[in-house]
């Protein structure tokens, strides 16, 4: 059975009823997504509208669950919308279109943004376990690429064959495009995959995840295609990044900012003279989207809580020499970090 | 070298600049797509704001084209935008957010949606190279997956060798979710790919695309995993639909509205009692979303023009029993239909 939200959510959001079409909040209110649908979420409960190519998957899933699934007739959603004293509508997902739309019908909209945001940020049991279930998927999957590893092989093929293997254990799709980048390419943090071939000493970063209903996994592993005996500064930054990565393991609690986690991490790498190098935030929140609420950069005052769940990962990164990242997906469990990962190796690999 | 069209559609739009962060319009405007972007074409040229992450891909990317890269800075956006007599934005693509972020700095906006649509529903002939190389890589991963469909496997195995077999051969993403049905799943249009076992005998419905540059592709083949005799209604059909899909391809003209090209397959459906089962749409427009303009459909009134580009796709459903669709991505070449694929059968194929 799906888990759905709205009965949690509208309390939070002050308003006496709550509708949207963007599909991750569908998915957050209804627990499905169909891709043409739109949810009412009020104090009777929740009801989603959508067409008749989706009605019979959204009955069976939706039974026993407290969403109402209706064929979509929009004059009658407006209709339903205009008797209510205010609707929350997220003003960041809806489009302008969408409001014009129903401002014009004479709803009465507001924004609940932040409560919405807020409120996705920390996760329930039934969220935490699709969460480790697509972290386990990207684990078995990258174990599963390694022997394959080849020289002359493409970034693109390595892409190929990481996303087989998550596909057919059960990932539902990506979480985002995978990013593989051998050798120097590593330094470029979002370096688009290519058709550069593997040689013996590149060293290779890859960043990928998958989805399991609708939730993401986060991972970055970097490691090296045979030692050429060059790679002496990348090994001790590559040191240096997994000591960061750890700090925040076991120093990371609930009650912080995410400025203050951010800075377990930064502090470290700075002491080691590689603070510079260290070019982006620490982590960011993980669900329904790869990159959500809360964000734990030096930027973040908002405050870490149990059950939110969100990337530790920091990287160094020489342009044109080598580019480190070592990234998992954590929770917060009874105040201390808690990882979703414990399949692959963190200590440095040499195929 | 990347193609953008940044000069094309602002003398379509009738406003002095266009701007827009939505992804699928800075990939079209600009001929790339990074994350975290923002564009604005005047008369000068185009201009695109990115952040440091992508601004080395970008330089590289756009040498030799008239889209200038520049560090993305908000108060520099919208202070420029301010200096124009009217701003062209999407107000399909563009969040309310976003909307009251630019009225409240005092731009001045029009809503440039049915341009914008129209401009990218006829296509340049490098969006044309792109979706033919997105769809001979569809066909071929078509065709590598066949010797390898055996009893037992599962809906999603099947799906994850043909993301693979796409993958390998360099398409950069999946136009949409694959659909693999076997047996009575392919009743269901949209049916979500499971874990249902193949079995001697079964019908499967495969309906994929993959993405080269942005630009999708869009087939759908229905076949026989062996015949155990019990076929001959699914048979009779699958020659209707086939029949249909045909008399598109040699009736359908540029000059036509979509409620026309639609009338071809379906009057011929209804003449072999089939028009109850073809629950949807002949076709819609494919490019950089999968699903655009033109809608092939009895309720659209568009005049289809060469160089167009959209699906041919007939299909009868008999709920619990079978589902028939057969799908080529075509296009209006002097007037008459060309298909992108070539590759593949069309008439039954019995495994």
């Amino acid at each position: 059975m799906v888990r759905t939200n709205g009965k949690k959510v509208l309390p939070l959001c002050g308003c006496e009823a709550i509708t949207t079409s963007c599909l991750f909040l569908l998915r957050y209110l209804t627990g499905i997504e169909p891709e043409n649908g739109c949810v009412i979420v009020d104090e009777t409960g929740t009801t989603l509208y959508t067409d008749m190519r989706y009605m019979e998957a959204a009955e069976k899933l939706l039974s026993g669950t407290d969403v109402t699934p209706v064929l979509y007739k929009q004059s009658e959603i407006l209709e339903r919308l205009k008797g209510y004293q205010s609707v929350g509508v997220s003003f960041d997902q809806i489009s302008h279109v969408e409001y014009l739309t129903l401002e014009n019908a004479g709803v009465k909209l507001v924004n609940v943004d932040e409560p919405l945001k807020s409120a996705m940020s920390v996760k329930n049991d039934w969220e935490l376990e699709n969460i480790q279930k697509a972290c386990e998927i990207a684990e078995d999957a990258f174990n599963a690429l390694l022997p394959q590893i080849k020289a002359g092989m493409t970034e693109t093929e390595a892409a190929a064959l990481l996303e087989y293997e998550m596909r057919k254990r059960g990932a539902q799709g990506l979480a985002f495009e995978t990013i593989v980048a051998f050798g120097a390419h590593a330094a470029v943090p979002h370096h688009e995959t290519g058709l550069t071939k593997l040689a013996f000493g590149d060293e290779i970063l890859i960043d990928f995840g998958c989805r399991v209903n609708g939730y993401c996994s986060d991972i970055t592993r970097t490691f090296l295609f045979g030692d050429d005996g060059k790679h002496e500064e990348f090994k001790k930054a590559y040191a240096a990044v997994l000591t960061a990565h750890n700090l925040v393991k076991e120093n990371l609690t609930s009650g912080m900012t995410g400025k203050e986690g951010d800075a377990i991490a930064r502090e470290y790498l700075k002491s080691q003279g590689l603070g510079e190098l260290f070019t982006h935030s620490l982590g960011h929140g993980i669900g329904l989207n790869v990159h959500e609420a809360p964000g734990i950069s030096p930027r973040s005052d908002t405050v870490l809580k149990d059950n939110m769940v969100f990337s530790d990962e920091p990287g160094v990164y020489k342009a044109g020499e080598f580019g480190i990242r070592i990234e998992d997906t954590i929770t917060l469990k009874d105040g201390k970090v808690m990882s979703f990962m414990s399949k692959t190796d963190r200590e440095l690999v040499i195929l």
